[in-house]
């Protein structure tokens, strides 16, 4: 059965996960588009760049030379916004001036050797190779007692500050929570002490019985996206299981996150027929900090574009000061990344 | 004296505003830029524009004729993103799927008929002609009484979704409370509570103390870089009279808004020679909604530009998935447009 029955009228829709909202305005996606377009990036990337400071064999800033590695491979990053030798230091001046050093590790994690791929474009078994590494990064960082937390993320696309075509993904980990996961561990936690269920267990099963908001689906995993989306393609990949983390998954479920991270990232591609640019990550649970039955490990995505390969959203002025705002609704999101072929555009 | 010595530490901030943090990585700011390059803007327009929807007399979307107005001009957006002819409708199955219907009205305020200039390159007069024009909506629009916010704001530059060089602004109101406000109603609250003065008082008086983040002062305004900025050259203006909303400024505090309006954008266009965009609009108390004495006035400016007109921050992957995040220090920034020129580089 359908969710919602406002018709075209404006609205805010909750972000479970958050407990912030979004403005929705269906009437508003017939806006003609007069403002910035983006320039289309070059595909034509050879296989070995030898200017890249992610293929094999180059050197990196630092003065490293990359092995000649065949699947992927992972370092310390060169300009790390976090540093693990940082000494613990608080500030606090009458509640107006408050601050506090963090400590952390940033890694990168080059997904293949090929210069010229991305996931999508990836054979199944590489992408779960990369999930692999990420398990085993995951169960690596959690070994060093003052982490708390650990984001796994990727920036892919120039118009998303990524600054190297080079498939790749990052690793950021610290000794605090982060907002947004402070935010998701507050209402996670609060659905759980009421019903001793995951607030997203009950969520995805909801969802799979609407099936309006759903992509994909296979044994382990779900792709959706949700009612409460902000971005216009925004989605999410949801376990199953209650798993709190990556290092939860058993061999199934890594072949079964492959399998739909190949899907998802394929229907992106073929949605506007280019490389579909996006932020995307894993959240979990914190890590060191007991156990966390709430917990419910989700991947999102979040993409920028709105109409076309060239036509974003801008997430500014009202958006920033004020509250998210969409056109589309989450619904005909969900019905065109469903209208799309699983077979990359790309592909003979 | 100086706030914090940490050093080249990284850290987190607080931002007292919205009780939320951001990560400083001061060390990270040698990090060279090999990523996505902006276009410049064009910047010869002509004073008036035959196809430009915000010129007077020309033709708008809904076929309505601008009027030849002399100074500044408003009307209802023609692609309104809340509409008031919204009913009332709530939403709520199982706490897993919250919506509510939105009623507003959205309005663009053209701040001057001269289709090429911009705030910092209008006179003081005019500048003061668009804060009177502010203050009238404000008050009008605060008597229609299922209004509950009014958000005053401006995007400028096509990086910032501009989708018109004329220089314009606009007005989005509602009848909830948007996210961003409602964060800022609970720290203002919360400091009111325990103190009986506004949180900004305190804080800007403690920063004027300081010296080291501020950027202007006159009699009834000051400019600063917050100790929280999260965008490398974000700024504020606050009031030093605890005011609630524009509507309690009186004439001489409107002619020192425009004055430090027009002192503020053009450090900003001097900065890297070039139209500096942002988003910036005003955070004000609720309306309709009894008194708010924990309210304080005050202008947000968020610019995307980083180290040069045409490379600017992405706000992605780590920045959505976990906690904002800057390299340069709000100090460093503070200090740099404090060097800028107070006179705009394009006047002779
Ligand atoms: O209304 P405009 O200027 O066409 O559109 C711009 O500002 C709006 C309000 O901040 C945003 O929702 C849009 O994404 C942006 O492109
Ligand atoms: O580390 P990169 O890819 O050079 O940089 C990119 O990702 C980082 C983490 O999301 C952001 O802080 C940067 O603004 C962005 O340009």
């Amino acid at each position: 059965q359908s969710t919602l029955n406002f018709g075209d009228s404006p609205h805010t829709r909750v972000n479970i996960l958050t407990g912030e909202k979004v403005l929705v305005s269906p009437h508003r996606s017939k806006r003609p588009w007069q403002g910035q377009v983006e320039d289309l990036p070059g595909d034509d990337r050879p296989a070995y760049d030898p200017k890249c400071y992610l293929c094999p064999t180059n050197k990196r800033a630092d003065g490293d030379i990359n092995p000649d590695y065949k699947e992927s491979f992972v370092f310390v990053n060169d300009f790390s916004a976090l540093l693990k030798d940082t000494s613990q230091q608080e500030f606090n001046e009458d509640e107006l001036f408050i601050a506090e050093t963090e400590k952390g590790i940033c890694k990168v994690i080059a997904f293949t050797p090929r210069h010229d791929l991305t996931l999508p474009e990836m054979e199944q078994s590489a992408i779960k190779a990369v999930v692999d590494l990420w398990q085993k990064e995951f169960e690596e960082l959690s070994k060093v007692e003052w982490i708390r937390y650990i984001q796994i993320f990727e920036n892919k696309g120039a118009i998303m500050g990524c600054s190297n075509p080079h498939p790749h993904g990052q690793i950021w980990s610290q000794n605090h929570l982060p907002v947004e996961i402070q935010k998701e561990c507050v209402q996670q936690q609060k659905y759980f002490d009421k019903y001793q269920r995951t607030l997203l267990a009950d969520y995805i099963k909801a969802e799979l019985k609407k099936e309006e908001r759903i992509i994909d689906e296979n044994d382990s995993f779900v792709s959706l996206v949700p009612f409460w989306a902000a971005w216009p393609y925004e989605t999410m990949i949801v376990s199953k299981r209650a798993v709190q983390n990556i290092a939860g998954f058993d061999e199934k479920e890594k072949e079964d996150l492959a399998a739909i991270l190949k899907l998802l990232t394929t229907r992106y591609d073929n949605l506007f027929k280019t490389s579909f640019p996006y932020s995307a990550g894993m959240h979990q649970a914190p890590v060191n900090d007991g156990d966390h039955p709430e917990w419910h490990w989700h991947m999102h995505f979040y993409p920028p574009l709105l109409r076309s390969a060239t036509v974003k959203k801008f997430m500014v002025g009202y958006e920033m000061l004020a509250n998210p705002q969409r056109d589309i609704t989450p619904e005909v999101a969900a019905e065109q990344l469903r209208n799309c072929a699983t077979k990359h555009y790309k592909s003979k």
